[in-house]
């Protein structure tokens, strides 16, 4: 872990523009406003660890908003929330009157007189989570300028139809921190591949994260996955143009094993392909639930035929030295522990296990550092006070 | 917005006797009372908006106890509050076990221990919500007397079958501040009336609390609805009086058209007869599903007769130079937004639509006043500590 | 209420093994930590009885995690963390991934990067509860040594199928505080006798955790049942050992009133004979609904047989002078309030009704005393320092 002054002085070398903004796609974010998250991530890490006070809020509300199930992100948004001294509340449709036709932009009003940061989860449906954020991101500017609501909450997205900021940028953290830093992943090549599993619908927000994000720094990104699974076409796209800006590369394959041909790392991780999720939605929808099962059954058989992209140890010799950082952002079908077949061997899951929690690990801080970019306007100022404070976490000291 | 220390001289005048109290129906408490809350409310909005921290408690529970669905309530709440320094609890009743047959005063002190408020919504259900509360807020007192409870807890109203003070309050103050003061409120005419909606069974607490509390305040009132719509009796004969005693008057008409003429403020908002509630509870309580659904369907039906009764442009052209002020406790139902048919045309709530944002802004402040007024004993001291303190709600400064 | 430095000073000579562990049995617990357990509860009630601001934590997770119902624990746990200072998070696992087979392991893992302490209710299931707490604290420990954890969050339990520490902690309290201290419970007699209930499936917890805590401070305990409602044989086993070394004793009788006779303090509470929650659980697991059913109604049968174990005016004459100590972990079954026939005569519930929600009243500082000795080197000098402190609960003193 690096130095906090020296992490500080880089800081003040990268202008951003996210004061007074959201956080919902790396790609919409430039290059130093990237690198200040990780650099932020790593100071409150660090100033976290070493017992540091660390609430910069005194008070306010940090609202979660899940349209899907969470865990992991659950945790990291309540515990970015308790590191800088926000209340968590959760919005729970079910309990709410938005069931009674509220509209998006009423409701993100009625909810931010307090609000310093909303962070959704809206994940499920191509052309719905990436949608919505913005609405309720457009609702919030209009309700600040128009003088209802004091503050302007930041909307921060913890997973869309389109990506998954906070996970890719803790996978990010995770690659500068294993690989020897930012400027060391030039050249490197990671395999972002499909990966056999059970269960079908899987969202598309971590392969289409980890390609457009890892181009931009010189990384020679390969997209592995069986003809059919497409992405979303569009930031297949925008990773080729990245990779071209950078130096790097996006190639796209049809196999796994050549995927991980001298790979530094590998993230094997099942998806679903953009199309069938659209189908799938557009089913749901109309309520066609007959046509529902038929499809999902049809989508298990062709998951089926391409049982061999599992991630085995066989695969993992592949790898640069039989060496690669396997990564995945959890959890993850595990053949033999919660599957009978699934996206990874038992032996290479266990054997990176430490390493896979400490990438998710990154999250909470992540999350801080990305709110303390769009809240405060000089959050270096409010670091190296952090920085500089005796006071303790407990009390007494 | 006026200036603090003119409010906290102003504030020094009024005599209150909340403290170690609850805040239940709004015409339980004195004129001074109302206008206290009314003026710590703006107290604490500014301070707030000029970033001062304005946490008076350090730890202590507030539980929220919603037996009915609540977005803005809830957010309030929880908002007031974070702006207080208290942490919030929700009580869930299928997680508790309230449903083992555990009584309501068992119940209340065992959530008490370390609590500071309780605020609780019970709306649905005529001769129940308020019923309900006191039996709460009794048990808190006896268990605070035998020596139980280390703190008197208050209960706060959250909406109940008979009045809904957080909102009305919010709604007076909507008032003061767009028609010069609450002086100038007198001989202002209001027009609460009956709107058309497609749904039915909506709680009678918000007619029933304008009308007791805006005649206390000399303005004339007119309470609009078509023939059957009535509400709770006792609470048109305590709007009478109260008129009668403040120079104020209270008609009761059944024209939409007639209660708009020459209005300076307009709040159509749909509700069910009370004697239909009153039915429906009983046929819920002996399980009679069957006959329910023909309740519902003969009021859907009795409703769809006065369709008529929306606030359209039209209507609005008939107020005080056709420019009252427009009001809704929210969400309101809007014709071609969010049902085909409701309360009011999407022109006139879309004209409004800042003013009734600023109208709901007021909650969570005037929650937060409920509570300073019932758990200190000199709140004007505290503010005044607040309002010198140079202390911000962010670290650093 | 003692002296809180004579409390400090009675802490310093205990000396602990708390730090950095869980509290998962009072068996595995030394009898001096059992003491400083009660002695932090006691400082810590009166600190907060006299105003003190005890929050010795600067944020930081406390997590809750039920698997069964829960009111007065879960707001006990929620009024802990209020107490010190630490943001409550449910881990609710209909929200979570859990069900999507992710191990136990990354679970308390993924939660746990912020937490200070996680407090698990598991109770319904012979050999589960107990198993899931230890596995969790195992993976805590595990990731805290790989230093995938930051810090070693301490693993509270809130229930589980062998014991209750909590309750029957703050049990001993209550008894310290009514019979005159901890040294003069020698000799006295404790009668803890099954008690008719019309629901069945009652956890053994209470009982269990009762006869193996009561008996290491020398009292005489009776545990007393029908025929057939035998506890789980290794805990007698161990209260049978814990008496042979204190000089008290157990005795197990058949005869509610046998048991009764000359007592000083009596816990009439219903529960199922350990062999048919084994029973049942392995029904439940094999998904087998009929044999539930009939199970359910064969053991309300057996129980209808023994409707006169209930704790009458009659049965209390028999205790010593007729004035016994009435105990129960509420909530009871109370004959005539919210059952036809239970546990217990309304009038005697009555009586007893302040003393046994001062009983209950303990639970919230004996889990924050648990939480300071597991989370701090030193706690007493963390206490001692809140006690010079003169800094209140409330602003502006």
């Amino acid at each position: 872990m690096r130095n906090v002054s020296m992490l500080l002085e880089r800081l003040k070398e990268l202008i951003t523009h996210l004061y007074n903004g959201d956080f919902l796609l790396t790609w919409e974010r430039s290059q130093p406003e990237i690198e200040a998250v990780l650099a932020i991530a790593e100071v409150l890490e660090t100033l976290y660890r070493k017992g540091h006070d660390t609430r910069v809020f005194r008070g306010g509300l940090a609202i979660s908003h899940f349209r899907d199930k969470s865990t992991r992100t659950r945790f990291s948004f309540a515990s970015a929330a308790s590191l800088l001294g926000l209340d968590l509340v959760d919005l729970e449709e079910s309990k709410s009157q938005i069931a009674h036709g509220e509209t998006v932009r009423e409701t993100a009003n009625m909810i931010s007189f307090l609000a310093e940061v909303i962070g959704i989860r809206h994940d499920m449906f191509p052309d719905e989570g990436h949608e919505y954020m913005g609405e309720v991101a457009r609702a919030i500017e209009e309700g600040y300028r128009d003088g209802v609501l004091p503050r302007r909450a930041a909307v921060i997205n913890l997973q869309c139809d389109r990506d998954h900021p906070t996970q890719t940028l803790a996978d990010l953290k995770h690659l500068e921190q294993t690989l020897g830093g930012l400027a060391s992943l030039r050249g490197k090549k990671l395999a972002i591949t499909w990966a056999y599993s059970p269960s079908y619908g899987k969202p598309l927000s971590v392969p289409q994260g980890i390609i457009t994000l890892m181009t931009r720094f010189g990384m020679n990104v390969v997209l592995a996955y069986p003809e059919g699974y497409e992405l979303r076409p569009e930031t297949v796209e925008l990773a080729r143009r990245f990779a071209a800006d950078s130096g790097g590369s996006l190639e796209v394959v049809h196999d796994m094993r050549e995927a991980f041909r001298g790979a530094d790392a590998v993230y094997p991780k099942s998806w679903a392909p953009h199309h069938i999720l659209q189908e799938r939605t557009h089913l749901l929808r109309s309520g066609r639930t007959r046509e529902l099962d038929q499809l999902e059954k049809a989508c298990l058989e062709e998951n089926a035929r391409h049982r061999h992209w599992e991630c085995t140890e066989e695969a993992m010799k592949l790898t640069r030295g039989g060496k690669a950082l396997y990564m995945h952002c959890l959890p993850a079908d595990i053949t033999g522990v919660n599957c009978a077949a699934g996206e990874v061997a038992a032996s290479v899951f266990d054997r990176y296990r430490v390493p896979l929690y400490k990438q998710a690990e990154h999250k909470p801080y992540v999350i801080a550092a990305m709110i303390l970019l769009t809240r405060f306007e000089d959050p270096v100022a409010v670091l190296a006070h952090l920085a500089r404070s005796e006071r303790s976490r407990r009390a007494g000291r």
